[in-house]
Order: C-alpha cells, then structure tokens, then sequence
C-alpha cells in the first residue's frame, strides 16, 4: 500500500480551523431527494453555478485567465491530470506512431510517472526528467511530448515554467498550490491546459474536487469524454460542497486567502529560524516577487520544505530525519537524490509544532556534537 | 458527446417519490470544516460505517454473500468495472504475453468495450462476444480471458450466468440490478467479484457511488490501488451521503423494496398489456422464479423493456421508434441486431406515463393499418 502516503502527508489541515470560525456560511444541507440524475438541467455533468463561482474565483484571486476559456471538473486533481494526459496524447497510437513522451522535470511530483505506468497504455510512456529530454524531443517532430510542470512545484516551491517547447511539444500546467497562501501571485495563469484542486485552495482533500481550465474546444471534448467513461462525471454532493465552499469564500473577501498565507507564513519562518543555525540541514531557496494580490514584493510561504541533507555521511536523509521520529518523503520519489525529504508543511497545527519540537532537538544536537 | 446518453437514459428518478417521503430520515448535514482529510482516521479512503451498513443491507436482503470478503468503494459502478478489469488482468503484458482477453455475452452492457478501447492499455484487449470464445478460451491456456457477466443483464434483464470457465477465466459479476425492485432473488450471489451500485438500490444516480465484494485478498488490495491512482478514492461527502440514504433504509425495513417493486411491476404490466395486441413489437420473456426475499414465486419486474420489430421491412426498429416520438437505443450499442431497442423504465413517473400513450398510439395505428 506504498501508494496511498502519496496523498496522506500533503493533508491540508492547516486550513481546517478557518472553516470551524465560518461553520454557519458554510454548511451543507442535501435533501435526500435532491440531485438524484446523473446529470444536471442542461444535459452535462456539470454545475454551471459551480463553474461560474470558480471563474469569480479566479477573477478575484488574479491567478488565472478564465475568459474564452472552457472548464471541465474531475474527482480531484489526481483525475483530472490523466484526462489531460489521456487528452494530449495521440488519438491513435497504432504502428504509425511511437507512444507519447510523458516527462517533468526533477524534482516532480510523483503522481504523473505513476499515472502514466499504471494505465500501462499504449498511447503513453513515461520518459522521465524533462531536462534530458531538451534537445532531442524539440528537434525529433516525428514523436509527440507531454511535460507536466507544476508551479509552484510539489515538492520545492518554485514557479516552475515549461522546459520544452516546440510544435509536437503540449503542456500540462499542475497549478494546486497556485494560491495566495503559498506564493506570489505575479501574473494570471494563462496557459493552454491549466490544473487547480480544491484540496489546497480551502483544504478540502476528502472532497476529491478537481478543474482544468482549457483553451482547445476538442481538448475540451476529450477531457469530457474521459471523466464520462471513467465515472460518468463527479459526484454531484461534491460539485454542492465545493458550490457552498467556494461561495463562502467569496462573500468573505480575503479572509481565506489572509488565514491561509498568514498560517503558512509563519510557519515557513519558524521553520526556517529552527534551520538557520544548522550546518547539517539546509532549505531551498525562493526569490521573492511582486504578488497582484497583495499588491506588494513578498516572499513565497511554500507548502513544503524540500530539506537537503548537507554532509556527505547523511546520504539518505530520510533515514537520518527518520531516526529522529520524522518521517518525510524520500528525494527519490521525486526523481530526485535521496539526500533530499520533502516534509509537508500543510497539516494540522499539532502536527506542525511537533515537527519544529523535534527539528529543533536535531540541530541543538548537532550543536552538541560540535562542541564535544 | 454520444457517450453522455449511455447514462442520462437509465436515469432511476423513480425512485425520488419515496425520498420525497422519507426526507427527515434522509437529509444530510455536513459541516464545512468536516472530513476534510484524504482518509480516515484508520488511514484508509474507505469509511468503515458505510463498509458495515453495506453489509448489513446484503444480509437484509439476502443477495450477496459478504462475510469473508473484502468491500472495495469506487465513484459509481463505472470505476469500480474498470478497477476490477485492471485488476483482473495479468501484471505485465509484456511480449511473453498476450493482452488478456475482454469479452461478454450479447446483448451485453456497452460500458465494458467503451472502458477497455478507452483505456487502450497493454493488458487487456476487447473481444466481442462471450460465446465465440467459448471452445477456443477454454482450451488455450495461454491467454487470460476476463468475462463480465450482467445479472439482471442490461438490456433484457435475464440472470445471466458465465458461459466461460476455467483456470484461465477470470468472471466480474456486475449485479447493478441484483435488487427485489428488478428481479427475484433466488440466492445470494457468492462469486470471485461481484459489482453493485448505489445508483440502481436508492435512485441515487448523481451520487456516483459503487462497491465490488470481492473474495481474494490480492485482487482487492489491486482494485484499492487503482482508486488511489485513479481519483484518491471517493469523495468523503458521497460516502457521507451514502451511508445516510443507506441507514434510512435500513430503518424502515422492506420500505423502499416494498415502493420499488410495486412501482416497477405495475410498469412492466401495463407496458406488457400495452404491447399484448401488437403483432409489430415484442418483449422479452423472463421466467418467473422463487424470491427469498418476498418468500414466493414471483415475476421479474426489469429495469429495461428489450423491445424486438418483429417485421422485416422494421430492420431498424430504433427509427420506427423514433418516427414516434420514443427514444431508445439501439440494438447495435450492446452488440445485437438493429431490429432490437432498449428502452428504459426507471425514470420519472411522467415519462413512463408518456412513453406508453406514445406505444399505445403506435399499437393502435398498426390496428387501423391492418383494417384498411
């Protein structure tokens, strides 16, 4: 059951405090005949109050062009992101034609190359480290790419931009921690297949509520077509709760959006102060930038630390966190080396303060060990 | 967008008259800052509540043997089909094996061959109908065969059982319509893998909600892996609402069975009245049987008339149909002849009322023809 951590340490219950303050505005009530068809009024599987709320949304939060675009849902990002690779990829990958290039560059998130094998179809192969990928993909038309880039990256933080580019190059952007909580808000996204969650928006991953924003009208059909065959569309008590979340967002200005960037501030700098002193552990690094939500130069306020382990004897560094009853995600899961763990910031208060308790007793035993 | 229609048709709304009824028992109340976390407190995506009262239901109604077996969850029966398929099929479809063989019986539902193209994955291959691999599969041991059985079938209701066996036979039994509302129930199932679904038990179509019983552990813990890889399980907020409307049941005791067949068996006998004079259209014919769930002999009540043109010049009998204002669909969708249509009898009470003026007006323009 390796698998299923994947999910388990991103929990963003750092949020779940912000919705107990605004527990009346944001209850649901279904009755029990309410919403029994598999589809809505218009014939489609999906809410148009609900897409319509999630373009406010991105209108009011800057961080996405919505306009002259379609909007497709799926059960979380997660099947969202193989509807796009499913979207992407050739219609037909019979003799004619190799299967597409499926790649991200390291560190990635670790969902896409486990899709991607899973499916194990003949459309698709997951070919690794975009990087490698830079001049022999751009200059060989005859084979179609798929990159994921995730910006902010999951797991360091950074606003990530598409390392291919060229005619028979597409680009899946992975846009989940795309928030004022976790980062500057420079410029509205506005690419041509675009990936939100809710899970990091109010914290809701148990929800499993996902979106594409689409530019392409026949990417957009396929994608449909995906969330049909796969589970005939999402939950529509999930497309209500998302609907009564997101409204309470809305009529509540900035507050979310304060809660959440104030929380994970905070906790970016204690994390970094517990550091500070250490020679053994060190944090990435995220240059600050103007945020047009904020309306000023601030620094980013990542969802995770992506720690590396300094000294050449801590080359497995999750051992080595491990040993002092942390458990983070190998660097490897990430395509990465194994003297990097991604520890998750997000989850719930206790959770966290425990975290820095026992950081702290590392790096003061580190200071033991040099003065012996 | 074809596809859609292969849901919107067998719509169960009617059902919604009894939630009409039972609202106060029904109605679900979900706090905003409730269940926000990816599992649940045993670290599993499956609620260990709606798992029991699950197989509570089974041992009420007496239609599946659960104890000893695992219950796996998935958004609709529409996942959990093609969890099982993965699941079923070979690990490694690489060149020391062929793709594991996909096949049902015609008229077989057309969900299966649509997943399998769909997914155009290296382990399994769509072959048609069950019967012409019947000596072939058999004898060759050297292909795995997966035979999904419908029991009640969609479209004609019958009890199907396997018609392939051996070691090297895998068998999904989906019992979507496996309920005393449909069919009676001669024994509880007792197979490797059997599929329900909430949609066709409580009307709850929107819900997508799913469950396979399923007897060997390895398979299980297959089919969980791929709700992770998938969709990070099923939404917290349906599996909130599937154990309300499953509990309510449960309290008011053969209530909703008692709504249901009543409910259907006046539509099969009006249907069957209305088409008695016809010599143009023809239903099918399925054997009354002994119900342990009613203690009696009982008729069938199904979920779709399989109307047959009988005429040679009404080859394609969906248009003689249509020429009347009915939609159906075609005999060609589940791999029969086009002198065959599906058409439904589980949505509202309107458009059953409506579907049958429309018959009756087509029966008696036959009787006016003959007479001129």
């Amino acid at each position: 059951m390796g698998i299923w951590s994947f999910g388990s340490s991103g929990d963003p219950l750092f949020l779940e405090p912000f919705w107990m303050q605004h527990s009346t505005s944001s209850a649901l009530v279904v009755s029990g005949w309410h919403r029994m068809s598999y589809s809505f009024n218009d014939n489609t599987l999906i809410s148009q109050h609900l897409e319509s709320l999630i373009r406010k949304l991105h209108a009011f939060v800057g961080n996405a062009v919505t306009q002259d675009r379609y909007i497709v849902f799926g059960a979380g990002s997660t099947q969202v992101l193989s509807a796009a690779a499913y979207a992407l990829s050739l219609a037909n990958s019979s003799s004619s034609h190799s299967p597409t290039r499926v790649v991200a560059s390291v560190p990635y998130y670790a969902l896409y190359k486990q899709q991607v094998e899973y499916f194990n179809s003949a459309k698709f192969k997951y070919e690794g480290d975009a990087h490698t990928w830079r001049n022999r993909s751009e200059s060989d038309a005859s084979t179609n790419v798929i990159e994921f880039v995730t910006s902010p990256n999951n797991p360091d933080g950074l606003l990530n931009k598409a390392v291919l580019h060229g005619p028979n190059v597409k680009t899946i952007y992975d846009r989940a921690y795309y928030w004022p909580h976790f980062t500057p808000i420079p410029a509205p996204a506005d690419e041509d297949l675009t990936v939100f969650t809710l899970s990091k928006l109010t914290g809701h991953a148990g929800s499993r509520f996902g979106w594409a924003v689409v530019k392409d009208e026949t990417v957009f059909n396929k994608m449909v077509l995906h969330m049909q065959v796969n589970s005939i569309g999402v939950s529509k008590d999930t497309q209500l709760r998302a609907f009564k979340l997101l409204k309470a967002i809305l009529e509540e200005g900035t507050q979310i959006f304060d809660f959440a960037y104030q929380t994970m501030k905070s906790r970016w700098e204690r994390l970094a102060t517990t550091l500070s002193s250490s020679n053994r552990f060190s944090l990435q690094k995220i240059n600050p930038q103007y945020c047009f939500f904020y309306n000023k130069v601030r620094e980013s306020s990542p969802a995770y630390a992506w720690v590396k382990c300094e000294k050449e004897e801590d080359k497995d560094c999750y051992a080595v966190l491990k040993a002092a009853n942390i458990i983070g995600r190998k660097g490897n899961v990430f395509g990465s080396e194994d003297n990097y763990v991604r520890l998750s910031l997000v989850r719930s208060q206790d959770d966290f303060d425990i975290l820095i308790q026992r950081l702290q007793k590392l790096v003061s035993e580190e200071d033991g060990a040099i003065s012996m």
